[in-house]
C-alpha cells in the first residue's frame, strides 16, 4: 500500500513561467501554480494589460478571485474590481471579463477554479475548454518549446 | 444581516417523484434530492433497467456512485459495478454507462455529482448540458406537468 | 514529471472488511471504501443495529448520507430517516445519531464526509476524532490483526 | 419555491473592517470577506507585523494561501514564503504559522479556509476552534462593539 505522504510545501513565484493564455488572448498571460486532478481544480495567476478582454465563459464549479492589482469587471454587471478586492463565480454563472482601459497598472488576479471553463463564442457556441487538464497540456507544451524543466503541477506535494 | 440558520433536514424518498431522464433516454429515471447552487451539486438516485444505456458523458467535477441495486458498468472499461459498490468518475473523465442487459433487477444508482456533465454526442459533439440548474428546471417542469406542488430542493434546509 | 493517470474505478462490496467502529460503539460496524487525502473525505458504508448509538458528534464539513436500509434518527431533531432518504449535515452542526430501537432491519448507511468528525463526550469535550487519517490507521490495524492484504484505499485510483 | 437568483457580486476591500485576530494574537489582524455555511469556507485577508506568529494549528479541510507581501513560513519546514507564492495545506496537517522577524513589510495573506482550524496549545490540546461560524460571530461583535453595520457574509450574493 503506498500511503504517499503529503508535505505542505510553497510554490514560490519565480520558478513559475508566464504564459501566453491562447488562444484566447495574446495579452493575457497565465501563470499556473497547480492543477489538481482530484479536485478538478487549478491555482493560477492571470496578468492583463488595461483594455483586455477575454471571450465570455461559463463556469461549471466555482471561482474564487483576488485581485492583486488593477481593475476590471465583468461587461454583464456595473460594479468594477479594484485591488484587494474578491469576486466568487457560482456554479453555471457566466460572464465576459476585461480589464477597465482607462487603467494604468496592468491587471493581476490570483484565482482558484473548480471545474470546466467552457468558452464561449458570441453565438454562445462553445470556442474552448479550461479546466485541470487542458492547464497542464499548456504548461508541459510552454516547457517544452522553452527548454524549460516542468514541475510536478499535477503531484500531491505540489 | 440574515444569518439564515441551516437545520438538518432528512429529504423522503416517498416525497420526491421519479422523473424521466429526458432528452437523453427515456427509460432511466431520476429522483432529484437536491441541487446546490453554491456547491455546483446535485443529489440523486437513478433508475434503469437492464440493457438501458446513456450517451457518453463528460465530467467537469467529481461524481460518486452507490450502487444501490443491480449491474452497470462504463463500456470503455472492464468492471462491472454490482450492488454495494462504489464508483467515482474524476474531473475531466468521460464514460458511456449502461446497465447489463442480462440481469433482471433495474439499476438503482445512488449519485453525488459536482459541476456539469456535458452528453456527448457519436461524434464527440456537445449534445447536452446536466448541472444543479437544469436539474432544477426539469423538476420545476415535472412538477407543473403533474400537478405537484415543488420542494425547495436549492434551499438550505432541503 | 509525473502526470499520472487517474482510471476510473469500481471499489466492489466484497473486496472490503468490517471493520467495528471502535472506541465509540462495538455494535456500530464500518466498511471503508476510500480516503482521500487531497479531499479530507472518506467514503464508506456503517452498519449498525436497532438501539445502537454514537457519542455526539460535530461535522467540520458536509455529510451527505444516503439510508440503504433500516430507520434511524438523530436524538435532537423530530424526523425519522428510513430507506431512500438522505440526510446531509451542514459544516458546524452537531448531532447525535441512534438507529431506532423498535426496528428490525440493522441501519445500513452510505456516507460522504469531509473533513473532521469531533466525537464528543456527555460534557462537550472532545473524545475522539475521524477523518482520512484515523480512518486509514483503523482500517490498515484490523488488515494487520487479520491477516488481509490492505487496498490502497489513498491512491488516486482507488 | 424559493429558486433564489445567485448574483455575482464584488466584495470591496475597503467594504470591509480589518479585526484582530483575538484570542490568538493581537499584531495578527483578518479581514473577513465571506463566510459561507454551505461550504463550511471561510475567504479572508490575514495581515501580521514582522516576528508575528500564531498558535500551532490543525487543518480539518483545504487551505489554500497566496501571498500578497511580505515573508513567512512554518516553524516545522523549512522554506520561506514570499510574494507572489502559493501554500496549500492540507486537510490533517498541522503547522505554526511565523512572520519573518527580520523583514520590513507586514505580511499579507489571501487564505480560502475549509473547515475547521483547531487551534492547538503547546501541549498539544484544542485551545480554540476557527470556522465559518466563529469568523462570522467575530465580525458580528465587532461590528456591534464598533457602530459598523454588518454586511451578510454569509448570503449566497455576499
Amino acid at each position: 500500500m503506498t500511503l504517499e505522504p503529503i508535505d505542505t510545501s510553497c510554490i514560490a513565484d519565480e520558478s513559475l513561467p508566464w504564459m501566453p493564455f491562447v488562444p484566447y488572448s495574446e495579452l493575457v498571460s497565465v501563470k499556473l501554480y497547480r492543477a489538481d486532478p482530484v479536485r478538478g481544480e487549478t491555482i493560477a495567476v492571470y496578468r492583463a494589460p488595461p483594455g483586455a478582454r477575454l471571450p465570455c465563459c461559463r463556469h461549471s464549479g466555482t471561482t474564487t478571485i483576488f485581485t492583486v492589482q488593477g481593475r476590471w469587471k465583468y461587461r454583464e454587471l456595473d460594479w468594477v474590481a479594484g485591488p484587494g478586492s474578491v469576486v466568487i463565480e457560482h456554479p453555471a454563472s457566466q460572464h465576459t471579463a476585461e480589464v477597465l482601459a482607462d487603467g494604468t497598472d496592468d491587471a493581476i488576479l490570483f484565482a482558484v477554479t473548480q471545474g470546466d471553463l467552457l468558452m464561449l463564442g458570441d453565438d454562445g457556441s462553445i470556442v474552448g475548454t479550461e479546466n485541470w487538464r487542458t492547464a497542464v497540456d499548456r504548461y508541459l507544451e510552454h516547457c517544452r518549446d522553452n527548454g524549460l524543466e516542468p514541475r510536478d503541477v499535477t503531484g500531491r506535494n505540489a
